[in-house]
């Protein structure tokens, strides 16, 4: 299988556009996204773990349930509409219904999802008053717009697309803050012409979720909204995926890679991020334990500060390694920073210089690698450091 | 019974005094503290959970296990001798010889704590040289420079002493980052003139510490180092107190207060801190749920942010509420901002003006109650806000 990325985003049967409908304050950014399939295709959903949800998750829920079929997904920036009551219920429905009436298919063929402020009630007649003009506007070219259309604090638009054999596989995302591993922490809308039947989608995307957007923390932070929907139209006409086949294991690298792709540029584009950091966690005794060490490093505050101060500071990462409530056996631990081996047999490595330290501390990729000899399961988890930015991206929104 | 706060620092029969001895950068900054009882006293200890740990912990643990009666507490700032191999072990060793040998008493009288950077080596001899001076210096009104020698990045020296009847409680503390609840975190040194046995005085430090220190948080990071340690001398002749007596329940009362209002003045000091927010959870089905709510509320980097930015954004209290981990009944959701309800049966109260929200925000003290209604259980915690200045803090520290 030869994957390579597209520089045009178009996926076969598939329609995107995005526009400014007034949600947000700014006149003229995007704030409302739709996506089509011209024809029914099958569609699969990962959603936030979060009780408090919007009730963009249990609509988007109950329609994948409810229909064999998915045509669009019509989604808001601006506005979660999430804790608004028996009035955000009402509001997210006529989004559906509005969306339904005017690509004249079926309520339970559209899937919804909203990002933004919570608690304030949805200016719904802006979007209702906006989805004709946003139908007029689908094209196969529309998916920068569309991708524009989620944006909340995001700095870029992001979208990756690739194709294998006759096979594309194409996403959009949008998230730079509340992003905390280990469930669907950000809006990601994926797309692709392969023919599959929605049992094997949806256990392709899980498996695509679990070790690229579920292992990605900005602030340990989870959203009400949240949600990865795929839809699969069939048009490349491939014979039918069997989850096992070559085929199927084809579909989940292509996805696996799109999924990775847009979650690195989560993380990079994080709130305030001028880091981009991986943990790799390895000899754990099980994945779980492996990915919860990942966790608590990735959201200790002390960690993501000292790389933010690019201060080599690696008695930090031991304090959490030691406080993530995982069974260690400190006398084997082993660290290493880019390579550079920093702690071995639980003791600190003779000979590292300080300033060989601090020259790898001042790069923009930085890897941590924690080794704790206990077992053969590994994880990585990937997160950004925490600026001065991401206060003040967070003491401002809002009101 | 009838407690006052006292002005003058002293507990009949302890000794203390502090110094700089060398090992902060700053000179003539106080770095070494010695607390010492004239007679033989019965101690008890609290220590942290984590894994990775100074040698001052298992070590004074040791110490309280082996001897019936201890004397002294030598504790150090500027250096955690954390991660420091088993040179940091002999370090830690050699301080307390050099103070049981200046002191003519037991090794196992004396109970180590030690502060500052991870992985750094100790620079012992700087300590070992400074104790015959500070034995010297030991006097009954030493305690304000005891409390001065274990800062480190507090912006001021915390200190509390009560009295009832003949007995008095004091306690001195350190502590403004790394504090996160459910262990010791921080080092806090008390001492009673109280005629107590060392198992019944056990019990009344866990009794005193569960609701205080152990219900703070600043960072949500838990240091390798932290304890409370309690000495009680006898020198007030009182009869002997058993668990569970009124002259135990009004040891504990005093001890409680001293530990709060200590507890409290390390979240006061937070780093950075320009808030002090309390977090009621109640209405929970057990202690710990409401407490992992209330740890969730007071970590969360989102709430955090929103109260340095004072913005009553209260859709972030709800969504951490929901992302806990704990189940709860949105329907029933009740939540007040300092008496002023927000949220009531999981809905938005209608008529309140956000900008009566924003003078609430103003305040120094904010209260945030979350009431479940699914239970009886409640529990309070403290934390503070998070400012440019725990960054910056914390980006600069060290190397």
């Amino acid at each position: 299988m030869k994957l390579k990325e597209l520089k045009n985003f178009k996926v076969p049967g598939f329609l995107a556009s995005g526009m400014a409908c007034g949600l947000k304050k700014k006149e003229g950014i995007r704030d409302l996204t739709l996506i089509y399939s011209e024809v029914p295709a099958v569609a699969a959903g990962m959603f936030t773990q979060n009780q408090m949800v919007s009730p963009t998750v249990p609509i988007s829920r109950k329609a994948l349930k409810a229909s064999a079929t998915t045509r669009a997904i019509i989604a808001n920036s601006g506005n979660a509409n999430a804790f608004t009551g028996p009035q955000g219920v009402k509001d997210c429905k006529a989004v559906v219904a509005a969306t339904a009436k005017a690509l004249d298919i079926q309520v339970n063929e559209v899937l919804t999802a909203s990002t933004g402020v919570i608690s304030v009630p949805l200016a719904v007649n802006k979007i209702t008053a906006g989805i004709p003009s946003l139908v007029n506007q689908l094209s196969p070219d529309g998916w920068i717009h569309a991708a524009e259309g989620i944006m909340t604090t995001d700095l870029v638009s992001k979208t990756c697309v690739v194709q294998y054999d006759d096979i594309v596989v194409g996403g959009i995302t949008k998230g730079s803050g509340m992003i905390q591993p280990n469930m669907a922490t950000m809006l990601a809308f994926l797309a692709s012409n392969i023919r599959i039947d929605k049992r094997t989608l949806r256990r392709a995307l899980k498996e695509a979720v679990d070790p690229t957007f579920n292992c990605i923390t900005v602030d340990g932070e989870t959203s009400t909204n949240d949600m990865v929907l795929l839809m699969a139209n069939g048009q490349a006409g491939n014979a039918p995926v069997k989850a096992g086949s070559q085929g199927y294991k084809d579909f989940v690298s292509a996805l696996t890679h799109v999924c990775k792709t847009l979650a690195f540029k989560i993380v990079e584009d994080g709130e305030g991020a001028t880091k981009f950091v991986t943990f790799k966690v390895s000899g754990a005794k099980t994945r779980k334990q492996a990915e919860q060490i990942g966790k608590r490093l990735a959201n200790s505050l002390l960690v993501k500060t000292a790389l933010f101060g690019e201060d080599p500071n690696w008695g930090r990462i031991i304090a959490a390694v030691g406080s993530a409530g995982v069974p260690i056996l400190p006398e084997k631990l082993e660290v290493l920073l880019n390579e550079t081996p920093l702690v071995k047999n639980g003791q600190q490595v003779k000979g590292v210089s300080q300033s060989s330290l601090q020259k790898i501390m001042k790069k923009k990729q930085i890897g941590i690698a924690i080794d704790l000899h206990m077992g053969k399961a590994s994880a990585e988890t990937y997160t950004c450091d925490l600026s001065y930015d991401y206060v003040r991206i967070n003491a401002e929104y809002t009101t």
